[in-house]
């Protein structure tokens, strides 16, 4: 389909939808969804095994599961510890926790924009246990630790003039973690996904994913160790909406005439602008809480 | 229009664009443009003179200043000195500033919301005269000071438990001003003017304007005081978005089609939604400078 | 002593303890102290009962009430709900909640200034309900709401040009609550008690007292509705740590003698310092949601 | 001086003024003092040459330049322009900028806590450049770009589980810069040099130096690189004010009698808390623009 190659998803799932959509069968990717009645948890897992599957669907081949929960984006006392458990659930799934005892955080996004800025956010709630090994030794707390847990909120190139994954690059050449879980906020198709539907994926995070543009990837080729990408869709394109919104129309029209009228249309001043929830300030750092306990969760062997 | 009342401007020049669009003469509404071509500043007065200008137009008789300039959005060093002193022109010219010497400026908005904070940004930003007065007499300082300048950002329903019209009224009451100004965010119907027009009015705030919403209005009828309302438009509504795009392409169908696949198209969650420019989060905080500074020197008699 | 009328403390029970060093007996001034061993909660009750016992502790007739934990100022995951449990217990015994049950809490303070937050942050925290009931009346809710909350943070005179108290007037004379509890930021005697002690009391707010310069009080006598202080020592005046140092050495030499050297020594530009933990910025956050929760079950019937 | 080893500060010219106060000739330390009467600047220019006097004065051999400015403390609508002058011109005297073309400022401390948060704003309001060479060539922008500027804000160990010195080793391996600018607030002996003064230094940032606790070095040993250091002092000890008031008073008492009395009268948890003035939230943020202006003008060669 011709627009969806212009407008944006950083869900795997949503890349397959739109091919449901148009009764395309598509070989290489494999979907199997799970739904959890009582506690109102959708849980999509989308594989892709071949090469072919990875074009097709613009992303690399690996694993991309999605937890949407419809509660998610609602205040909760206990930031919504059922998410957080199933975070942690899936994260000991596609990494062996138990030999990779040494993780490094990274919180992806811009600090001053709240839409942007869950990787910080999420940064700033972990609890930090590499420093307190390395001078005290595994036994140092009541509790044995088991992992040595470092974090980071590199900041946007805009802010540091560095690309954010130089400054990785460095960070995991000079402290050599075992695994980086880079955190990141996504762009979503649908509106109804925005705060309420986590990624985990094992294939990193990738250029042009993210609120913010990284231009070079965060992924286990270029660091040289695995790396877990999470996100949450805060934002959906302006350009994104309206592109929708038509298309249904547009179905009944000439395919040469719709590509004219969507450019025509969807003025270009559309793609600096971004659609968010109204409460988006607020529900970032919820979120944030969820995220980071079901991380907090996964390397305290909860 | 039948769309026009659905979908929301709270700046009353582009009320008179709707109309200008449809051919209709508006009766009661006087539109005079002024076009700085050196500074690119284009400055447009709406008067509405009638009953009939003020049915027709939405909004109550009164004064409406909208100055357009399309640099507002960017970083300057300055913070747009220009502009600043544009809007303490316009505003000794509502304003009687050498009688009225006694101001209340009131910073609506909501302060965790960046989208929203534009006001109690500018009340953060202003020089508070009134105490130092009280104190000193009009002497104290340096310079004469010329105005007794006081302010408030009262938070929002959600925050307080109160109308913020009660908290100004009984602010007022207290403390009695000669005026009020009241600062707030508005949503535009295009996202041309986001972060680049600021609106003046004598009318002061009335109900449903402001990106948050005010049930009561700030008016001189409701406070008994003159109440100056100055505003920059910094989201547009999502489903105005989607609407203005598809008004085009609909024009040739029938006006009954036209509303039913509108209210399908435009989905009842897109009304909790809106856009906003990427960096609106660093933009209102310049903007408020710049308006902050207009306040200051209006009433410094600079 | 001639040094305990310089030295600056807002907690009663410090007033009380100068006396007890210096052997003196006090009249119209009576103090009950309870220790729970278990929680490590030590809660003192000073009564001030007649004009005499008010003049010479420096504050009006009325009764204080001092809760120490020194695991306040650790972080927790449930914010202290013991604490917040006592803090409750305690309003409920001060005024009669069943009666009165319209409340507007005032958060005095400087939200820019950390020390001086906590009274913002506690406004911030609380539930508000008094615009729900208006609205929907008292059965809006699944649980039936007892209480109409309000709340405000008014800033400080530097902030708005107009007294605390001015603001504080305008909005009880226009919204009439039965109660008004004013949370503040104190300033102790002892570092001991930083951010580990809570005080409440039903003489309100006097002029002096909190961390920043309070002119007029909130007293029942101004405001003509009852009043409430709640308050947690966040600051010791760097004059009062420097002359506590040196009182016991000082204590062999002559009082005249004494009293030069203390102005020699202290220098004047040490009343502008003040002293703080390394963490306060944190656990103010953390303080404020323990009062906060203590306010919300006081005010839900919990 | 035994009390001088206890007592912390970490500009070099207090260090000198305690070999002063003690009639000590100091070998191997040259101390050059200049007034600027009209615009009220005292620079002091500290040069340890030999390694004796770098034991005596418990740092390394090197240039250390002390700006001090009783105005800095001061709100400022040019954020000081004439020290941000000083701090250039400085800065060209220690570093070859012509050479040395590709710089990284690091901004150390946590942001979290305003008195230690000074490196993290400079790095905030510097003027990036890195990025931009790379991707558009020297002669990207109207004005010739001299510099390659990157900055990065490390955090603290407890936020990040790393030294700041891994973090700023990895960066630098992989960026490669000719020269790191190390920013770190300050604690000082004495309290009317807080953020009143500015001291810049060729030997980088020690252990120990700094409001946070830096166990490792920024130093041109450890990262291979040149390495200046710029601080601000923006605390002083509980412990050093006491310490300070009492030392003149014991002068007169026995030697061993002094220690013990002090460590009796300087409680063990003085040393936790620190001495800040009631303005230091504020002060800090004007005072890291005047430092980044300072950056600024150095890298664009005005």
């Amino acid at each position: 389909m011709s627009g969806s190659s212009r407008i944006r998803t950083d869900l795997a799932l949503e890349a397959t939808e739109s091919f449901a959509q148009s009764n395309t069968e598509l070989r290489g990717v494999e979907v199997k969804e799970q739904y959890d009645e009582e506690r109102d948890i959708r849980t999509t897992v989308v594989k892709i095994t071949t090469e072919n599957g990875a074009k097709a669907m613009g992303r690399p081949q690996g694993n991309y599961i999605t937890i949407e929960a419809p509660n998610l984006s609602a205040s909760d006392e206990d930031y919504h510890r059922e998410i957080s458990e199933e975070i942690a659930r899936h994260l000991r799934k596609l990494v062996n926790l138990k030999r990779e005892t040494s993780v490094l955080v990274v919180g992806l996004g811009n600090q001053a924009i709240t839409a942007d800025a869950l990787g910080p956010h999420v940064v700033d709630n972990l609890r930090m246990t590499r420093h307190i090994i390395r001078e005290y030794g595994l036994k140092s707390t009541e509790k044995e630790i088991l992992h040595r847990v470092s974090g980071l909120a590199p900041g946007v190139m805009a802010q540091t003039g560095m690309e954010t994954s130089e400054i990785v690059m460095g960070v995991v050449a000079e402290t050599k973690p075992d695994l980086v879980i880079a955190v990141d906020a996504l762009a979503a198709r649908s509106i109804r996904r925005l705060n309420r539907t986590v990624q985990i994926t094992d294939t990193g995070i990738h250029p042009g994913s993210g609120v913010g543009n990284h231009r070079i990837g965060l992924t286990e080729e270029y660091l040289q160790v695995k790396v877990i990408g999470i996100g949450v869709p805060t934002v959906v394109d302006a350009a994104t909406i309206v592109h929708d919104s038509m298309e249904h129309l547009l179905d009944a029209l000439e395919e040469q005439e719709q590509k004219e009228f969507l450019e025509e249309m969807i003025a270009p001043n559309l793609y600096s602008m971004f659609v968010t929830p109204k409460d988006v300030d607020e529900t970032v750092k919820y979120l944030s809480f969820t995220i980071s306990e079901g991380l907090n969760m996964a390397f305290s062997g909860v």
